[in-house]
């Protein structure tokens, strides 16, 4: 490695631009504690990255309140309820009348550009595109170094550093002695984006013989759609009308209800795994987000997660840097981790209870109709899991 | 064989001399419906059996407004709750404030004992301790042979045979081409009826890493208790030491909770399994409770659903036989089976999210304390499953 060039001192140095970390940038300006984010990605990569779409209540609330954008309550849409539609027939889960509580509509890439804007705005520190990130001293005295985009050896020197650096993080190997809880799906999703107009107004999860499927919005133009297919399929074996013909098989029903078609944009296949790694801190290093934990996408948790940890994490941050209470940041783990355990029941629950499982038997699939019968025809169980879709509250 | 002495003409021939075929037999005489119990157990033998010992609010209520008995009522304890035990703490599910319901401890041979003098009292054709049963023309012209105590060869014609004769029924093979559903569970219960006075008002449902525990009550002097065994485990194999040393493992924790002690007076393995058979009808045989379903003990749901079935035979047969409507008869599988399904998932809910799955990885048993967790912080969670416990409300 060439020598270091510069030396930046900051706060809070933070490994990873995207949400969690310019979100944890923003509280922490807002309270007044200076902080510096690397990110080995180009905004540009970021902004047209399609992920999650779905945002709780209370992350609506943090981006709001937090002054970071009041654009998800303009673009975005709020979503009162989903369809859970099994047997052919939508059942609607009304999230407002049962809890008050609403989701909105609001892709992820929306959230990191009002972030991004709102974080220069504010003559924020954030450098993209960099490579060669490494992370030291997570002990006492945190250093992240890296190479700028002239090929300048940098460095940042900071109180704390916190790894919000994704699912391929290079600051969780540094929590030693941490322990990792995996669990593997035999499933995976296989994601569209097209062209048409949306075919209903609220995310649809749907349950067939053939498998789930999960109808969700972007735009009055352009849909996100997905369904449940073998973690080995090839996203280039799928022409446009075999897709259409697998979405229309699995939502066929009763009801007339016909998906509107359109070009494929866009086809992926998504992994489908749960990881937690805990403890989520380590001396002067606190991970947040994808970096600590993975959650599979049904429920839509992950983003979410990601913002909540976020918010516990800027609370304690400020009393370790402004009240001098080091004491706060041993509580970070178990704040975190309590809604993780959750959110990773809630994800495990939904998936459970909508995916076939290859080799499961008539038996569990007649038990999983009972299941959803039973849910959709109690007010409590409806309850109930618009409590985790639209978010538990925070303590 | 030898040739049959006698013949009886009744309406409806009644295999099986357990609660199910004895309520249904006087939910029968109340409709002025004429019906014949056989069994091949004798009175005695079903009195001394020890089964399941929780009613649903509606099986409490179909005893005493069918006036089969009211006993459950003075000689019976209403349970207005029940504790969920989790790492080393009890949380009280209060079924009273959530779902304005109860359940009622009384043990299965006591709702036997009551019916069986209703039955007797109201000139009943009940005819215990026979042999040899057999059953015939099921499409048109039931019939029921069997050898009397006496070994006098016996027959029975009626319109119509209900196969109320438990889990090793010889009337379910005879609804042909049925589909079966299975569910087997790698795990066992161990239960121990113990002289010593109650440990607890309430059932407790215990989730420790050691296994699951469920604490149980008979009278002020004798109860019931359960731990999570191997299928393989041999009653004899087990002292009262090493019992009550299981049981005092998986019931510790932080609040000082202990269990009271005493001599074990019995002690058996309990198998684990689901199962489900549909149709539940065939011709004119009609399948009841154990006969048609087993569901695992967790959570209660067998004699429940038995006398479920019986609620919704009753009323199908009245309609058949007092109306001349065999619509009524086609009616009955979905009707029953509709409850079953629910009620299976029920059973496997409190199952595995109480239960260790040997291999389990630390994932799933961290996903299943954040399920707990979840649901007892949860009033909706916890009326969700204060409403299956205690019934849901029959259609």
């Amino acid at each position: 490695m060439t020598p270091v060039a510069d030396t930046t001192r900051t706060q809070v140095a933070i490994v990873g631009g995207g949400p969690a970390g310019l979100m944890l940038s923003h509280l922490l300006h807002v309270a007044g504690i200076e902080s510096v984010v690397v990110d080995n990605r180009t905004v540009e990569q970021i902004e047209t990255t399609h992920r999650a779409g779905i945002l709780e209540r209370d992350s609506v609330r943090l981006l709001v309140d937090s002054g970071a954008s009041d654009r998800v309550l303009t673009d975005g849409h709020e979503h009162e309820g989903i369809a859970l539609r099994f047997g052919g027939v939508s059942h609607r889960i009304d999230f407002q009348k049962l809890t008050g509580a609403s989701c909105w509509l609001y892709p992820q890439t929306d959230v990191f550009i009002d972030l991004h804007r709102t974080r220069t705005r504010d003559a924020g520190d954030l450098r993209y595109g960099i490579t060669d990130t490494e992370v030291t001293g997570v002990e006492d005295a945190p250093t992240v170094r890296y190479t700028d985009a002239d090929g300048t050896r940098q460095e940042i020197t900071a109180e704390l550093v916190v790894g919000a650096d994704g699912s391929r993080s290079i600051c969780r190997p540094l929590i030693a002695n941490a322990h990792q809880y995996f669990r593997e799906y035999p499933f995976a999703w296989f994601g569209v984006m097209v062209q048409a107009p949306p075919s209903a107004p609220e995310l649809i999860y749907n349950r067939s013989p053939e498998g789930f499927a999960l109808i969700s919005q972007r735009t009055d133009t352009v849909q996100r759609m997905y369904f449940q297919c073998d973690p080995t399929e090839n996203p280039d074996d799928w022409s446009d009308d075999r897709i259409w013909e697998q979405l229309h098989t699995r939502l066929s029903g009763e009801d007339g209800f016909r998906l509107k078609e359109g070009p494929v944009l866009e086809r992926t296949v998504l992994p489908f795994r749960s990881f937690v790694q805990s403890p989520m801190r380590h001396g002067r290093l606190l991970l947040a987000g994808d970096a600590a934990h993975t959650v599979p996408p049904t429920g839509a948790k992950g983003l979410n997660l990601a913002l909540s940890d976020v918010r516990v994490l800027a609370e304690v941050i400020e009393q370790a840097l402004n009240k001098n209470d080091d004491n706060a940041l041993d509580t970070y783990t178990d704040r975190a981790l309590s809604r993780v355990w959750k959110a990773q029941h809630f994800s495990y629950w939904m998936t459970t209870m909508l995916h076939n499982v290859s080799g499961a038997s008539d038996f569990d699939e007649q038990r999983q109709l009972g299941e959803l019968q039973t849910l959709v025809s109690s007010e409590a169980g409806s309850t109930y899991l618009a409590e985790g879709y639209t978010g538990w509250p925070h303590h």
